[in-house]
């Protein structure tokens, strides 16, 4: 049973996705994305409160996920840049293997369900990096500066770079991706 | 006429980026986008040939207000570094004066429809900025990386910044703001 479950739940996931980025949040009812997954509306119930409970935990778990992958090699005794070199590779690779998940959550940060997050829970998955950029603070190897400050040089580029329609010329070359950690870097070091 | 005209494209750009803020650009007919600028649906066929040259139409419209106020006290004699400094203070301003734009953008940007933009006449628009941009690197003040690079440090890092529900604790005292431009010029500089 488990099993099944899981397999739902992954079916649920994906045509969420899938439906949000094709027709949009408000377009996408329950009923079409239980079509979608092939499942019966009344199975998303089981698994979800309504629509918006069903939205942010896709996202949610999108975000879990990210943790996952970019935290999937952290060692944090490594210097503090090669942390951030990792975490910068590491999410780059995940963005570009998963485009149709960080389409689903750009389009959610925009929307009003963005409200409904619970911005504490989504930082569990990231409190590593957390932790690393607080200790580079404190060893003045990083800028003394607000955490949003320090994410929109360090991760939000990359969001950027990846968007093959933004950045249609970016040739994904391990240099260039090197290239764009070093600035990255320059940005946040001290 | 004329000014009667104006009025209606006017209306006709306000409606669109409304409706499709709050609905999405699949739920957004033509019907409904003259309902929202009150006008009859024949009037925006005689602006635009379908919905794709209205949605491309408004976007491109966006981008070139963006090109207008970020340039509005462009002066090529500066330093270098005060050129980019205006346009990262004129930016920050103008997305935070008119976020509904923004989120109209994102949300192409991350649409098929943004595959139908000309991007030459886009990037007429940001002309001077390129410019700008050649002329640092040419003179070994700005490194010489992509285009795409060198944007998504310069200008990119003031999407996450101002968007509320990313950054809700982002406070944009000008102090902020400076000391991002100071992370911004660090990333790109030599």
């Amino acid at each position: 049973m488990r099993v099944k479950d899981e397999f739902k739940q992954d079916a649920l996931f994906n045509a969420t996705i899938k439906l949000v980025n094709e027709i949009g949040f408000v377009a996408s009812s329950v009923s079409k994305i239980a079509k979608e997954a092939n499942v019966s509306p009344a199975t998303i119930y089981v698994y979800y409160e309504n629509k918006e409970d069903l939205l942010v935990s896709t996202y949610m778990a999108i975000k879990k996920k990210l943790g996952a992958a970019i935290l999937s090699d952290f060692d944090p005794q490594l210097p503090i840049r090669d942390i951030f070199r990792n975490l910068w590779m590491n999410m780059f690779v995940y963005i570009n293997e998963t485009p149709e998940y960080f389409q689903f959550t750009e389009q959610f940060s925009n929307s009003p369900y963005s409200d409904l997050v619970d911005k504490k829970e989504v930082e569990k998955s990231f409190e590593p990096v957390m932790k690393a950029l607080q200790n580079g603070i404190e060893q003045k190897i990083i800028k003394n500066v607000e955490f949003d400050i320090l994410a929109a040089f360090m991760f939000y580029p990359i969001y950027s770079l990846s968007n093959k329609r933004l950045c249609a010329n970016f040739d994904k070359a391990e240099k260039n991706i090197e290239t764009a950690f070093n600035m990255a870097w320059d940005a946040i070091k001290l």
